[in-house]
Formats: structure tokens, sequence, C-alpha cells
């Protein structure tokens, strides 16, 4: 690595200068946080892997139209993005009820939700990021009225897409978060999907066991958090076989039985 | 009083069946609860305000058209009401920042915040009542758009018009609560404004002085909560000089100099 500015370091990325102005490089480390940063650990190999799935899905997704900001994959644990000011909300899609919504609203986990529900965070580590809704982001002006427009559409079109592309590797999508950011063009100003999408921030469940896929195993201790991450980027088909292989760091053989998703629990 | 069934005994009220079908009787209690009934106690007198100051602004909204559940006053604790389905969102307009929202969004308490903010939240008391979004009530069906558009519409009415009439009795109108229900029409229905407004579930500040005239007194332990209310009666010309005039209950000696908003405070 030659040298360059760091910009930020967060819980699970370092972002650095980038090689063009308008440019950013998001380095994706190991480090897990869960309960705003209360519990703590690493995932080994993790930041390879949604370094890797992250490429894959903006990729994807750019193809039906979604604007990104991912430009390109340098390196194992590198991307290169484009610059934006991040709209600071967190976009949580839910599908089933799962998580802090189950306890706040009474809902059981597993529970379909009538129907796809958007929730707003207000991005705020001091805070928490608290739940706020479309009157709060008004209010405060974090958002425009039209920004929100163009953010709630993106965010069901990724989600149709995302639970297409789950299904066909049999993940059930439960719920996942974006964030989106302002790409300036001149005084204008447009809204792009940023940030990333991996098993941190989605809920994926193995559609024939339920058996989770994704960071809840870290935050709630089921272990085996290494062998779910490596078993979805397996499943898309991004273990192995390509130049940029990951190598020794994806060992399935440890919970291989357990996370494998093809035979049904009984 | 004669025989009569009754239908719910909430923290402050208790609601009987009406004369006529369709109608029902709203008690009003001294009862007092805060911190979602965590803290209870009693405001002498309370419910007799109460009574009359909703009587008195429901009676003034429905002459700028906005329409409600008020019928008549009976006596001194009771008023007969058109029966509705409550909406089980309890609609909180804020002007200024004070209460829960100062701790959950970093606010100060006191500012005036960027401008008129609606909250929602789930009227669900073993949930807390927790805040709601109108994404939320449009998935789980809690209320139509069509009937959020009435409620939100109505709500900001109603707050021009209380920060009016607050405003001309040198009291800063901080923030109040609303609750709205279904009045059915064979299989129509259509949004009124129900339950009550009083010191009970607003935020009313003296202008001069900032003094709270309000729950916050009790909640906060100020002590003159009787005197606070019963000087929001007395400015709003409520006190003595009628009929049902409630006579030695509203003694303002005990805390007169302290809650008369007349001086500045330095
Ligand atoms: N294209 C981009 N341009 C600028 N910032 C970005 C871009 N994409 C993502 N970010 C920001 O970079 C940071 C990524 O780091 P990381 O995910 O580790 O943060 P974090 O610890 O989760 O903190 P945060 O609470 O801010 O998300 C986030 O603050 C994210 O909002
Ligand atoms: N016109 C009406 N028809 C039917 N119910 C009403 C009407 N107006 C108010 N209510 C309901 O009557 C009850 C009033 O009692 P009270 O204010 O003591 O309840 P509470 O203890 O605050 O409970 P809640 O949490 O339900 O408001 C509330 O549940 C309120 O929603
Ligand atoms: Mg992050
Ligand atoms: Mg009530």
């Amino acid at each position: 690595m030659t040298r360059r500015r760091q910009i930020y370091e967060g819980k699970a990325k370092i972002l650095y200068e980038g090689p063009e102005p308008g440019t950013i490089i998001q380095y994706f480390k190991d480090d897990a946080t869960a309960f705003n940063a209360q519990k703590k650990g690493t995932i080994n190999g993790k930041g390879v892997i949604n370094n890797r799935i992250s490429e894959y899905v903006f990729t994807r997704l750019s193809h039906i139209g979604i604007p990104t900001h991912f430009i390109r994959r340098l390196n194992m644990r590198e991307q290169l993005v484009r610059q934006v000011e991040i709209v600071p909300i967190e976009v949580i899609v839910r599908n089933v009820a799962a998580g802090s919504i189950c306890k706040r609203l009474g809902l059981e986990e597993g529970v379909a939700l009538p129907h796809t529900l958007i929730e707003y965070c207000y991005k705020d580590d001091a805070l928490g990021d608290p739940l706020v809704g479309e009157e709060h982001i008004a209010c405060f002006n974090w958002a425009s009225q039209e920004e929100m427009q163009d953010i709630s559409s993106m965010a069901i079109r990724v989600n149709d897409f995302l639970c297409g592309m789950f299904a066909a590797i049999n993940i059930r999508l439960i719920d996942f978060k974006l964030e989106f950011g302002r790409l300036y063009d001149g005084d204008f100003s447009r809204i792009i999907l940023a940030d990333e999408i991996s098993p941190d921030g989605c809920r994926l469940w193995d559609m024939t066991t339920n058996e989770k896929l994704d960071k809840d195993r870290f935050r709630r201790d089921l272990g085996g958090e290494e062998e779910a991450y490596q078993e979805v980027a397996r499943r898309l088909g991004l273990l192995g076989n390509e130049d940029n292989s990951p190598g020794e760091v994806f060992d399935l053989s440890a919970h291989r039985g357990k996370l494998r998703g093809t035979k049904p629990k009984k």
C-alpha cells in the first residue's frame, strides 16, 4: 500500500483519499460491532467477502439502472468509489419482522410484515441512531422531499432486486440497511446508493432451514459467523475460481454441514 | 348520578354509555399519571378544569370547521360526546423542543423547531406508546392514507388555532397531543377530533417567565400543579362567574405570586 491520506475510520471500513478528485477508497476491515458498538469483535475474512459481495451487488444494481457510488474493486479489501455527501439517514427495508422492530412493536420474529416497510434512522452514533419518520427528516431538513422520493423508490427497487437475487440461492431477505449520498455536479446534486450491501447490514435466512447467514450470528453469539459470510459468497458464485481469489481465507470445513442449507430441518 | 354502564376506565377519564346510541359520557378524574403510568398521583380539581377547558377548546374548534366528538358539557366533571372508533395513534404536534424529543434527538429544551413537527406514536400502553412514522401506520394499516391526510391537516389547523388562542393569554404552546376517531355513517366513516385538549396533554409556558403551566409540574415534581391548571382556566376566562362555577376548588392563594405570569423573570 502506498502512503495516502486517511479520511475516516469507521466501525467496519476505512476511507482513504482516492487517486482522482471526487473518488475515495473503501477499505473493508474484519472488525465487527453490534448494539451501537457496545459489542466488539472480529470476523475473520469478513472484509474480503464484504468487499466482493458489495462489488457484485452494486455492479448488478447499476445494470438495472440504480445509480451507485461503486467504480471498481482494487484488491481483496479495497474498492474505489465516488465520494458523496452521505445523507444522514439509515434506510432500513424490512420484509419480515426481526431485530429491533420485534420488541418495539410487539411482533414475533420471522413473521412476514403486511407489506414491505421502510424505516429511517437518524445517523448519529451518540444518540444511538434513533428511529425517525419522514416528518423529522423534513423538519430538520436532513433530506429534501424530492431526495426522499428518490431514496424511497430506489430502496423499493433494490429490495425487489435483492429478494430475487437471494431467492435464487435459497436465501430469504429478511431486512437490510442502505445509505445514500449526494453526488454534486456544480450546484446540483443527485442521490446515489453509497456505502455497502453485505451480510453486515442484511438479515439473510436460509429458506429451507431458517439458519441465519448474517451478522446476527455475531450479535447473538451463535458461532460460525465466518462460515456464514463465506456461505453467502459461495452461493453467489464468488468463491475460488477467480484472479482475485481470496484463497485460504475461505475454509468452509468447520461449519459446512451446519450452514449448507440444502437439507430441510425437521 | 344514575346507574349506567361503564365502558372503560382510563388513566385520566372514565367512559360511560351515553343516553342515546352512539354517544358516550366522558367523566374527568383528578388522577394523574406520567412516564407511561410509572408515576401516579392526583391533582386536586384537575378533572373539573380539564372538562371545562376541553369544552371551551372543542367548541371553538368546531366554529372554525374542525369536526369534533364534543356534544355538550353535562356537569362539572362530565361531558357528552359522540362515540368513535379511536385511531390507535397519538398525534403529537411540536412547536418547540421539550420532553422526550430532546433526549431522543439531542435537542435543547426550549429551542424552537425549524418548523412545526407532527410525530405519531402507536397507542399501546404495553409497548410504551412507541414512536412510529407514516411508514408504519401504512404498513400495519392503523389508518388509511386518506385518514392520515385528514389527521395531519386537522392537526396543523388545531395548532394554528391553539397558538393564537394561547398567545392571546400570554402562553406559548410548546407541544400537545391529539387523538382522532372514526365516526361511522353506515359503511362510511369520517375522521373527527376526539379525547380532550387540556393542560394534561399540552405543554404551556408563560410567555414572559417561561413558567410551566401544565402536567410537567407533576411529572417533574415542581409543585403548584393545581394552581397551574387553574391559572390556565383563569386566563381563558373560565373561572368563577358561571352557573357551573366550580367554586372553592379554585383557590389560587398558595402559588398565586409564583404562577401569575405578569412580572418578567430576570
Ligand atoms: N461514497 C461515499 N462517500 C463518502 N462517504 C461514504 C461513502 N460510502 C460510505 N460512506 C461513509 O463511510 C463510512 C463507512 O465506514 P463504516 O461503515 O465503518 O462506518 P460506521 O462505523 O458504520 O459509521 P457510520 O455510523 O457513520 O456508518 C460511513 O460513515 C459511511 O456513511
Ligand atoms: N369519542 C370517543 N369515543 C370513544 N373513545 C374515546 C373517545 N374519546 C376518547 N376516547 C378514548 O377514551 C379513553 C379516555 O380515557 P383516558 O384518557 O383516561 O385514557 P388513557 O388512560 O389515557 O388511555 P389511553 O392510553 O387509551 O389514552 C382513551 O382510551 C381515549 O382514546
Ligand atoms: Mg457503516
Ligand atoms: Mg388519554
